[in-house]
């Protein structure tokens, strides 16, 4: 059950359900004196808010994060930091009415073994998207972190959906480009065509995978603490912690599988007085430590599970077949809006090996 | 720095380098009153021993496990367990040639980096494959108390070899033909492809990349601690800690990204009045927790990063950009012998999570 | 920094501020099924409330108690459960006119150094006795778990204020007696005393220190994790995160340095067919482990720091030697509000071992 | 089961038997670059050896440590460094003799329930003192760490023995003189007079309790992680590992308990332009973090629970009652030699908080 606790020196608690009361997230760890606004995280908050567009569901929450501990005077003290955006919207009846029909690729059925019945079923309770809110405000904090105290700048975005793969842009591309469309991707061609068949899924009662890829600039050399806790197992392990993540790789990743190491191996050479590779197909980490170069790692997102199409399944109580159609509000793809998600999981890791490599001390 | 320690309940601590005296591990939290003998780890641990075949490493070591701590009249105590191979075929001159001209592919420049140059380079040190004997020995014990308390099965093997994909098999080939070739690959057909195709980059001095599967059969429902230490997390972060792994993925994995939800979410049926999925594209994982299906997880690794072949490289002494053959004896492809690591790895997160959930206690 | 996180699987996260917005926890591993009402967690909460007599403060807060997650028609559901009182009675103004005065006994000179003066120093900010709050809530679930679950009782009460000692009564007296009167004490001879010394020191401008004892009834044989997460240690650790706390003793405690070992080992005997010893020196743990004796400890309260009296200090800003009064409202001694604390402590330290050695699952 | 393993980022993994093969530790997450070598270790480890004096047992061992990974060339890698001794002079056959009738004040009858009787009772197992020699090694890696890079020093000594308490004395005679006598005690008067009564103790078949005191000179400001991993609760943790304790305070400890407040807050005063207290009964913790005064603990160890004298105990197999004389060769107190022990793990825990504040680096 204790599983909610990330990190060891930058520690992310979280807490919440998606028609509770509030989701939120304690920061435990975070050096003193960073300055940080309820405005700075708000704005990060807001990239991941529902209702934005015709590709993400429906469902209006205002979402205004509080931040209820751990700042005062508009800098961290190092205590711990508290912080919650509540519920309003909700409407849970839909959730009764399913409850002894589990939604296929939901938690519903394992959760309900698992706490005996007792889980918060509601709105998909604790295995809700909705508390990857909770991520986003600890790694609006994390960013801010990375960005003033190394320069670290964290960049994630849509790579594909549906199949859509969009093309090598440039850094600067990336930067300004991904959030000029409602699907975060930094290619405008490709986004229009994700968009299409994300409109066209919906329309037919379906849903679209996709690939949410995430780089970091400006890297120092050697974060990460093999065996166990190096940098690309600890930046896994957090990543699958997003609902709906089924794959993690990292640099040239699965087609790495096919390459030659004489292919594959990245040259090294000199560059401005510092020794660099020529290619980074090792995506910035060598033997679990980061080497430098840009972190590149993708995140393989399924279809969103909750589709208006019939589906079978089982009545639990009667122990007999039966089909569902999932009620509610829901994103065709999970893929944009997890954008900024993917984003703050990679900068709370980063900030937690910053901090466990004595990069960054306790007051900033 | 503090990275050798993984789990929480079944808790495994790596020690030991390539070139130093030995390679070993302790284990705390194994369960009291298991039969365990130095005969079963040996016998998982020679599945990984190099020098089997023209294949792998012709380095040899006798690697004959020995048993410390915390087993005693042939039974776990509840004590923690040391066991260690010694190392003895050590020739570490070759490495000292290369000191200054870091292997690309290779951690030795971020080793270098990270620890002040006071890192033991011999053989890579800790940065070596060598250092998953120690997995393989916890694993040994993981696997025989998942077995032995809950029946859980776990295979790995060989699915892919520098791009030759073994068709599907049932379960009982698997575990009846991995072992019975040296690439552990369960289709013999794929599996005398890849042999051809091992032998050739070996000739041309190169090496290959591949995947790894494994699946475990009998799965509880319910184990997994989301939402940072749901299985797949755990299981990801773990398999991460395998020298050249670049990717991870669950079930349909990367494939998922382009399914639709209608395709990809597996229905509920009932089987012998047990709740079943009908496809297992989630790979036995929803939300975090096993579901009671087979788990199914894949291992990117990338070719081996030693190759004969001439690269660029530089000379960290005098900054200058050069190039280097590797010397030593290796693996034209790790992945056959990682196929047992692999299958420790799993076992190792699988036994951890069993002991959390409570399934097993303090005495078998 | 990071170190506001209690325990393994029933774990404690502690969070806010004596003068901040809210002061609260997180209980994280608390198994699903428990039912659990904000009435049963006020009704410990009261019990260290300021403001219910002469011995105490006079601030008034009314602390409500919220949960805010983790708790679903009435049971616990297996998430996090972040619970919290808001702050109402703040006035900060005495705080900032010594803000270069360190207060002796009292942490702001150090916290002061190690935050980089960026802490909360309202109130005592994240040092102040209030966030024991969070503890009594945590506490409140943690007693109800054993109770239920075990049948453990916790029992804390006064053994000593200000040098005047209680003699030695029943557990029935204890349990009856310890809250019947303002100092906590179920000897109300010595109760008598007890407070009469607290408003003798108050009106001297003083404070007093004391000790409270706890005990744990119905305890199981085998509670606790050698050799750094024994039973003793574990709670050893957590009670030192109460302020004020000096020191901790196991039954005979720094009493057994003085005794023989033929009079300090408890003799075992049989009684009711059960393994028991005649005498309890141990305190109910014995190599780290419970006995099955009642556990017996206790806990040193130096004087409360904040005294009306003049006292040397420095001013920091110009670094020149003054003398301070402490501004504010403060207890004459903690020791009264701290038995619910230390009750609260020890449960949850209990709760945290009962479910690592699998007495509790998942579910209850 | 998992308790054995202490620490964050100085991290200590303890593994052996009394009777076993070996007695070890794992150290993970000193930083790379420290000069060690196994003989300083020895110096260390020699301190606690047996049979030194008519004083402790006679039980003799070589106590050889042999350093098995971690260290290369003279220096620390930044790898875990594993260290153990060799079991030789063992006999383990009076402990079979009374398998069946626990020894009071032991951990044998708890051990036999909580491991199901798997545990290994030759010599007592892992509940042996002869583990804490782990503790010593990963000790002496401590203090030369705290000793080269912060100029911190640990001296440890016996305050009291049978009653018998040492005058206060200079840090100049603690440093001196301690270990000028079987006992370890700087005030020689004192130690002549527990050494009388150990002899006495012995010749009566019977054993002491005593008390040993530990400073730390020249501390940072600002150690400890408030408030769970405080620097009291976590040096109150690591020492209750040590077998034979029951109580551990810090400055006035036990005493602050009859002091007013006015008598035991440190006053501030400035000293050569640095802010210190006049006296020091917070023994150098104020708020859970060091404050530059020196630190000052105390540790309880009972009398020693082996004794010659006849001892009502029960026949477990026979559920009956009966009497034991403890076979074997003891100490009549456990305190001289506990002396390195509490030395060493002060150290340890010093170490590992200067290393989370990040005053020591990956690099020494």
């Amino acid at each position: 059950m204790a599983g909610n606790i990330l990190g060891e020196r930058f520690v992310v608690v979280s807490f919440g359900e998606s028609h509770g009361r509030c989701v939120g997230v304690v920061v435990d760890g975070c050096p003193a004196g960073l300055g940080i606004s309820e405005e700075e995280i708000q704005a990060e908050l807001d990239k991941r808010k529902p209702g934005q567009s015709i590709v993400t569901t429906t469902r209006r929450e205002e979402d205004k994060v509080e931040i209820l501990s751990g700042v005062f005077e508009g800098r961290t003290t190092g205590a711990p930091i508290c912080m919650l955006i509540w519920n309003r919207d909700v409407d849970s009846s839909p959730y009764r009415a399913i409850l002894n029909t589990p939604r296929p690729g939901h938690a519903d059925y394992v959760a309900r073994v698992k706490y005996g019945g007792f889980n918060d079923w509601r709105g998909g309770g604790r295995f809700s998207g909705r508390i990857t809110a909770g991520f986003v405000m600890a790694g609006a904090i994390a960013k801010k972190l990375l960005r003033e105290k190394l320069g670290v700048e964290v960049l994630a975005f849509t790579r594909e959906i549906g199949g859509v793969r969009m093309r090598d842009v440039s850094v600067e591309e990336i930067r300004s480009k991904r959030y000029g469309n409602e699907v975060r991707c930094p290619d405008e061609e490709a986004a229009e065509e994700m968009k299409r068949l994300i409109v066209k899924a919906r329309g037919e009662g379906d849903s679209l995978g996709g690939v949410v890829e995430c780089i970091a600039l400006n890297m120092p050399i050697g974060l990460g603490e093999p065996v166990f806790s190096s940098l690309d197992a600890d930046l896994a392990r957090a990543l699958f912690a997003i609902p709906a993540v089924k794959g993690v790789e990292f640099g040239a990743g699965f087609g790495a599988t096919r390459m030659r190491g004489s292919e594959h191996n990245d040259p090294y050479t000199i560059r401005d007085g510092k020794v660099e590779t020529i290619t980074n197909n090792a995506g910035g980490i060598l033997g679990g430590l980061s080497n430098g170069m840009p972190l590149v790692l993708r995140v393989a997102f399924k279809p969103a599970s909750s589709i208006a199409k019939h589906q079978k399944t089982v009545n639990l109580e009667e122990m007999s077949e039966t089909t569902i159609q999932v009620p509610g509000r829901h994103d065709p793809t999970v893929v944009p809006r997890a954008v900024p998600v993917v984003e703050a999981i990679v900068a709370i890791v980063l900030a937690d090996h910053a901090l466990r490599a004595g990069l960054i001390g306790c007051v900033v």
